[in-house]
Order: structure tokens, then sequence, then C-alpha cells
């Protein structure tokens, strides 16, 4: 599944309003990812989006944001591409397909509606300070759970598909 | 957001595989939520979803299923309206948007999925034998937990938007 | 495709602004539907859309509309069962794959994107003063245009896959 | 709308079977768009999609690939940033409301789908040899019909909002 001619995607999930550490673990994993050559993707808002496109940009990474609404202008600064999908929060879906590997940090329901897409669609997941989750006889979900920045980056860019 | 003159919708979430005992809940909760005057809405497959329309048409109730792809044959024998969509999984968020509860019957991550998108969209959540979920610094998500299907259903229809 | 056991789902599309002329064609081609035995499908607002409903309640038929926002309240008062997309126009695709046949009357933009992926899945169109469409060095568009409501029903009606 | 820091983003839809006539002309489009400095845009998948990338990679432009299916080996070789949408046609939707200009050539069904949404959203439609569409007492679409592949490229550069 990953071609050897293009840079990995890998996403950075979390809320559009982080905390300073989640903003400055989001900066330092997307500035990361960049040193590491793959393409940051995330839902192009403000918050945990917007802190980790900041990062890629520091290190000349590329970003893409899938945006829920109808208009460009609500990108974040940092996103060079922004995909303009108007398909409200169904645009999780396509953030979760989109991403050959998945870093989540904090973030609130909608973030867990695309760690779940991801675990649904074989996409790995990095958790970072994020969501566990649990059900009674299931197998545990194949969360990688990580407690630095450096460590999220790194194991995303080893997972990634 | 509750109108007088429609019946509400309730949706019964979960997995395409069940578990027999996950089946008869199903069947008993779709029966219930008919006979409380409700219409059944689910994914349209089997499993789970199967089950709850099965049990919705003992009591002569209305099935609607939301199906993932572009074939009207994919519904259960039981779905009254097959809504083909061709969305693929994203068709979960069409699911949480239009229930006004939402009962999780066990199931995998597509369940998952379909619950914190109910959480986002501030649809009620009744959880018989589903995921459990935690982030430290996060408000705990408000699943009404219960043990039986009479309770699932009762609990679904008090508190329908 | 056709399921002998379930009711045809066929879809009246045209714009959300109706002339008085296409409001009383939708309204009478919405009856005769449901008096065909057919479900009435459409976008859920108002307009074309309304109207085609009220016509079909007139007939105690039933109605679904598929609505592009996130709130139900933005259904037209005949709609049955409101489907809250929240996709914004991307729900037009959900319109012409579950309808069995869509009959379109006037319209705008919103109409040629329906008739379009009708015409790309396969589903019958009934034309009734809605589009035109041609693109040279291509087969025409099986698009049956008619002259009055009745006739756009009964085409429908015996068209439906 | 348009962001001064931002590199235009313009769209070249068409048939993924193309005429040697139309994969020719996409070609010069896409190259002429890259050299004009445009983000390249489409729906990834091959005849005039394939050609335009191919001709936007010749002048080293970035090229983004909006895809139906749920697979990122289905995007053609010239795509650099695959999209993997996973929602059928209807990411016609998508693709037309990223687009801060289209450039149609050729097509089919699902390219007349995504000139309504774009002129629905009112992204400008630059056409060559491609569908043509009209409606008795409907102003007539304002699609700008070019007859080279050179002023297709420079009139949506112009255009581009």
């Amino acid at each position: 599944m990953r071609d050897a001619h293009r840079s990995p995607i890998i996403a950075v999930i979390g809320g559009s309003a982080a905390t300073a550490e989640e903003a400055a673990a989001a900066e330092a994993v997307g500035r990361a990812l960049a040193e590491g050559g793959a393409v940051l993707l995330c839902g192009g808002r403000g918050g945990v989006m917007e802190a980790a496109c900041r990062g890629a940009k520091v290190a000349s990474g590329l970003t893409v944001g899938i945006l829920p609404g109808t208009d460009r202008s609500q990108a974040n600064p940092y996103v060079d591409v922004p995909i303009v999908t108007g398909l409200g929060e169904a645009r999780n879906a396509v953030v979760a397909r989109t991403a050959q590997a998945v870093v989540a940090i904090g973030g609130s329901y909608g973030t867990l509606s695309e760690i779940a897409f991801a675990l649904r669609f074989g996409v790995p997941v990095v958790g970072l300070r994020t969501w566990e989750v649990r059900r009674e006889a299931h197998p545990p979900a194949p969360i990688v759970y990580v407690d630095t920045p450096e460590k999220a980056a790194a194991r995303a860019l080893e997972l990634a598909r």
C-alpha cells in the first residue's frame, strides 16, 4: 500500500481548543514528522491542528487540511493545501482514510471518532495523552501510547503503512 | 428540536457480526422502540442491525437503514426504507446525526465511531455491553449504561431530543 | 435490484424556490407517486420538495427528506422521516443513489447535479420543464422528457428499477 | 476568499476514459496551470485526470487527487497527494468546493455533476469540448467555453477566486 515514490501522509488529530501543553506537543510532533519526510495531514482548523501545521512549516514540510466547512478561509494559516469538503464532521472519515498513520493528541469526541475510524480502517494510531477505549469481550484496541512528542512522531513514521 | 408531529427516530447501533446474546438484545430493543412509537434507524446491514429491525417489524414499526455501499440489496430483509449512501463508513456520521437517541449494543470500531459522533452532536447515547471511553482531564462521556434491553429502550425513548 | 417486498422509492427533485406552476406540478407528481405505491424521496427542503411531499401526504404516502444541513427542523412539514446528513450539497449523491427513479421539475444547479448523478448511477430520470444537457461526441443523455405531471409520475413508476 | 500566501488550487475534470485528443489537451492544461503557479487538483484517477497531473509534473507542480475509493493505490502515478475519501462519487462535491476554478475537458455524467456543483458553489468553470446545459426560463450557465488548452489554463488562472 505504501508507495515508494510518494511521501507518507501522517495525520495529527486533536482538539480545535488545545491546552498550551497540547499545542507545544503538537508543534513538536508536526516538526518531527516533516523532518522525517512526511506530509502533515490534519482537519485544517485551530488548536492541535494549527500547532501541528506550524511545526511542520518550521521544517519546511507540506501541510494539508481537510476542512469540515465550506470556506477555505477557515483553514489555519499554516495549511498549504486546504481541502474544502463541506461535509461537516463526516470529513473525519476522510482524514482517517487518507492518513498512513495517525498521531492523536488530547482531543474530544471528534478526535475520538477519528481514532475509531483509523482503527476501523487498519490505520496505525499513536496516542499522546488521548482517549482510552475498552469493551469487555473485545480485543484491546491497538493504540500505541507514548509519553513524548518525539516518540509519537518516531513511532508514526515507523508504522506508516 | 423534537417535533410534536413526527415520530422520534432512534438508532440501534452495533456490529454486523453479533453474538446470539447481542442479537437477542437488539431484537428486544427494536421491538420495544417500535412499541414506544419510534422509527427504528440503523446502518442497514446484518448482525445487531438486522436483529433490531426484525424486532421493530414484530411490532409493525417503520425501519430505515443507512447503507454504506451502493446496492440496496445489501439491506437486511427487515429494512423498509434503505437509504443508499455510497459513502462507506462516513455514513456513520449520518446515522448519528439523524438519530434523536442512540442505543449501542456491543460493536467494534465502527460502532465506536458512531458513539463518538453521537456524543459530538449532543445525541443521547444508551449503552448495553458496549464501549467505555475515558480521557484524563476530559469530563466523563455522558453515555447511559444499562443492563437490560428493556431499560435500554425505555431510556432511549425518554432521552430522545 | 428491485425488491418485491419493498415499496419503490422515487425522488422528486427541483428547486427550493419554485414557481407556482412548478409547485403545482410537484404536488400532482407527489400525489400520483404515493397513489402508485411509491415512497416519496426528496431533499427535504422547500419549493418543489415541499410541494411534492404535500402531494404525497394527501394520498397518505410515506415521505423521506435527505437534508443537507445539521438540523431536522429544516425539513418541510410534510417530511415524515428527515435524514439529517450534515453533508451539504454532497447529499445530492445520496438522493440520486437511493432513488429507483427520479422526477426532475425545473430546478437550478443543485438539481442539475442530481440529474447528473442519477445518469451516472443508471437511475432513470424523467424531466418536466427541467435541464437539457448535451455534449458533442457523447451519446444523448437518457432523460425522458414529459409535459404533464401525470405522465411524469406514470413514467417514473414504470421505470423504477 | 483568495489568500495571498497560498497557491491557487485549480481542478481539471474529465473522464477516466479519455480520447487521445482529450488527454493531450489535459496534459497541456495541467502543464500551463503548474507553470502559472497553481496546485493541480483532480479526481485522482486515469484519463483526463492522469494526463493533467502528468502535465503538471512536467512543470514541477504539486498535484492532489481526491479519490472516490478506499485505496490510495488507485491514484494515478502523477498524484503527489492522494486524498482517500471512500465517499464514492460524492467526492465530486469535494473536488468542486476545493477548486478555486475548474477546467472541464470532455467527460461524461460524473464530469457533468462536477460542473453542476462548481456552478452551484460559484466556482468559475472553463469548458473545453465539454457539456452544454440549458433550461428554459433559467439564466444561461456561466461556463466560459474556450477552444484551446492554452486559453483554458489562462482563463482559469485569471478567474480563480
